[in-house]
């Protein structure tokens, strides 16, 4: 039998902290004096007083964790949140049913994007807040599970991102633990900076924090039906493609950065690859804008850099109805969704590292046709590739692509358009925010879809977010066997 | 320095074959006094001069082969066929440019079925034939080659098809020639047999054996523009369905029951996966248009089992405009189009061995996640999987999305919109036939597309047919160097 115990203790611990999120909304609304802050506040009140009674009822059995125990804790967190982070949006003055409600706070902490709201330009402050607060936790609360869960549970690979000599000794824990210390502080201090420059070109106050909280973690909720494209500022276009990239590379570089290792960054193979896939991307992109549309030079680089980044990082922004493009950059767009960003960031999608092992292992195959008793070594950052990390790696692929399929066919099945589908399925499994086509194209919504779709979106979203394997491995049989 | 005078000395034999090929058309025209029957002399007599003279100049040079040798003579003579196979469609009276004619005949080959010439119903018979004739030579080449070639060029997992106890006796060589020649003669056989069932079910003898042989081919190429929906008979359906899957199947099974196993068929993991794949899909697709388009189910049944299997096998026949079926169906089908067959059928595809040592991969990586120090190992019909081929299918299929992708892109930046560009990438390089959408969907040609887009959709039916690394390799700067 799975002892459950300490998994509701961590989970009551978790809906705490989110309650005492919920209560910035509260303050905010009230501040403006908008009655949702009553909302807020009693949704706050169920989180904490279910989060105590789980706390209470488990408080004796905490002790060290089986992987058992760990698969079923990382998936009961990423679903109790959204299950409760959608009391505010059902409750609230918009009248959505508790289907949308769960989808908007889903697609918010696993930093989608995707939303089913419209008229966010004369929304309250308080939902607004509460929908850029989901996603900047669940921008950091995946980087910190980047460092600290996902290499112990070994998930797609990202074994690679153990830490250096921390296995045998004594002081592991508390080097990763101080780790994901540093990398909070960063976060908070690049929002900081994120909000600041925002507000120098020239957003408001708030609408420059709660586009840097979504900016940083590449999630993509505005605090406008246009989102980024409302402002139509070059300045603000170049701050937010500067802090999409700056969430999209591995945080615990920046650590060693700030710790006195500044080239840490420039030396990693997985942000060199990043620099030229985005470059390459922008440029064609760039060059098509400008002979196929006619554009000037500067006015295509920013179109172009702005809407690549925004898809390719998952982010999710739009600045044009890039659908409207033609038939290159809906396709091109479409494959970048599947990109991602670094391991270790707040991006979700394939990730680069995963194209690199992958590059490699082609590599090897190709070379080992003509010299068939050759010994080939992939290598990744300057050491050998072992064969677990290659298979583990080449396995998320067929997976990803495999529960692509699946969630695609599935939305058919719900009645949705093959392009609907098709980008729908993509947008959700690799968290990016809009899909391609006219109904959840970046000038759309995702409300009008049937609620079966929306509830497999949002699976999508998860088995995304938590690297596919996380969630597969539940439902396998053998996972509930003793 | 790679001695190209082996390789040029095959192609002429090669290209000798094929001006007698081109024989049997020009006695069809001539036997019904169409004038295209100069047109298919004067092809044949410049084919045969070219093979002739290549056979003469290089004729002292026949011996061993070494590897890279092996992989251009393969890239050669599937690439010389259609240069000389589509002179008869350049110079007939259909008034193609080279690059149609070049589209038709490589979509002939390779066993694709795209075409761009409407009209067919009043096309004289030597072009019908012509076209009927390239699939048919198409399809037993590639069944030939993925016995007595493919494995020993080890292209992504072909390997496992190694003749058992094969490699280190002197009889390897004349043991796999006895199996080829075997499949030569069960081909032929079988594709009698599916002329005459044509035949009974109420097809003119002329349109029974030109069906045959792109059934069996698993090509697609019809006599009629509305492709075999023109005959509207759930007869015709019916032999058409039966001989899509035998032509489907592992040839060299068909050689073991021949040859006394009756059960190697039934007992096949690959033939089982097939049929429960097609079972699946077929039996969904018939529920999915009885119950949303108000069909009655045996007409579901009929239009889904044809349908459904055509599009999967990668024949690419059509009875209706699948097009139209709505999301699910569209959605579905471009799935169904990467599956394909059997290893060592006329199929293109994935290949259903693929699909089976990715679902071991990934089973494999779902219970090490458990168990890290465990040791799993992945089978195929009851055999371990050793690693070589793990890894090689594995980097076969990232390379087929890939290239899919790039296909796609091209295909977008040459101006084809997103369904299009996405299904016609996807039908070139799994060698299906039509596409989805408007223009290249099963009621359309692809006569209207750009050259751009011919010329791509060309090279992605021969990169897939010949399994991506054949080609590939050739691509790769150390394959050229000493």
């Amino acid at each position: 039998m799975l002892d459950v115990r300490p998994i509701l203790f961590i989970v009551g611990i978790l809906l705490t902290t989110l309650s005492l999120a919920m209560v910035v909304p509260a303050v905010a609304d009230a501040a403006v004096g908008h009655p949702d802050w009553q909302v807020f506040t009693a949704a706050a009140g169920l989180t904490l007083f279910t989060g105590v009674m789980l706390i209470l009822t488990t408080r004796t059995s905490v002790r060290r964790m089986n992987l058992r125990q760990a698969f079923v804790l990382t998936a009961a967190c990423w679903l109790v949140i959204p299950t409760f982070g959608a009391l505010p949006f059902r409750f609230a003055d918009l009248e959505l049913s508790y289907t949308d409600a769960f989808f908007e706070a889903m697609s918010g902490i696993t930093t989608t994007g995707s939303t089913v709201i419209a008229g966010l330009d004369f929304a309250p402050p308080g939902i607004l807040l509460w929908r850029a607060l989901l996603q900047w936790l669940g921008g950091v609360g995946i980087i910190v599970m980047a460092i600290m869960v996902m290499p112990m549970l070994r998930v797609g690979g990202m074994q690679l991102f153990r830490m250096e000599s921390s296995e045998k000794t004594e002081k592991a824990l508390p080097r990763t633990a101080q780790f994901a210390a540093w990398t909070g502080v960063i976060y908070l201090a690049l929002t900081l900076l994120c909000t600041l420059l925002y507000h120098m070109a020239g957003m408001g106050g708030f609408d420059a924090l709660a586009h840097a909280m979504t900016t940083l973690a590449t999630g993509g909720f505005s605090t406008r039906d246009a989102s980024v494209g409302h402002f139509d500022s070059a300045a603000v276009d170049a701050v937010a493609v500067a802090f999409m990239l700056a969430g999209s590379l591995p945080f615990v570089l920046y650590v060693r950065v700030v710790r006195g290792a500044p080239r840490s960054l420039l030396r990693d193979q997985q942000v060199r690859w990043f620099a030229t896939i985005v470059a390459t991307a922008v440029a064609t992109m760039t060059a098509y804008l400008a002979t196929q549309h006619d554009m000037a030079a500067p006015a295509a680089l920013r179109l172009a850099a702005f809407n690549v980044i925004s898809v390719m990082t998952g982010t999710g922004y739009a600045t044009a109805d890039f659908a409207l493009w033609g038939g290159f950059a809906v396709i091109g767009l479409f494959v970048l969704m599947f990109v991602g960003g670094c391991a270790g960031s707040t991006t979700c999608g394939l990730k680069i590292f995963r194209l690199q092992v992958l590059y490699q292992a082609a590599r090897v195959q190709l070379r080992r046709l003509l010299t068939p008793h050759g010994v080939f070594v992939p290598y990744y950052n300057g050491r050998p590739l072992g064969d677990d990390v290659l298979t583990s790696v080449m396995a998320f692929f067929f997976l990803f692509i495999l529960c692509w399929a699946a969630i695609a066919v599935g939305l058919g099945l719900a009645g949705l358009d093959f392009i609907t589908a098709a980008s729908g399925a993509a947008t959700a499994i690799a968290n990016v925010g809009p899909g391609l086509g006219p109904v959840i194209g970046p000038h759309g919504t995702f409300a009008p879809l049937p609620d079966a779709a929306k509830w497999l979106m949002a699976a999508g979203m998860l088995l995304g977010r938590l690297e596919l394997f996380t969630i597969l491995v539940l439902l396998t049989p053998g996972f509930w066997r003793d």
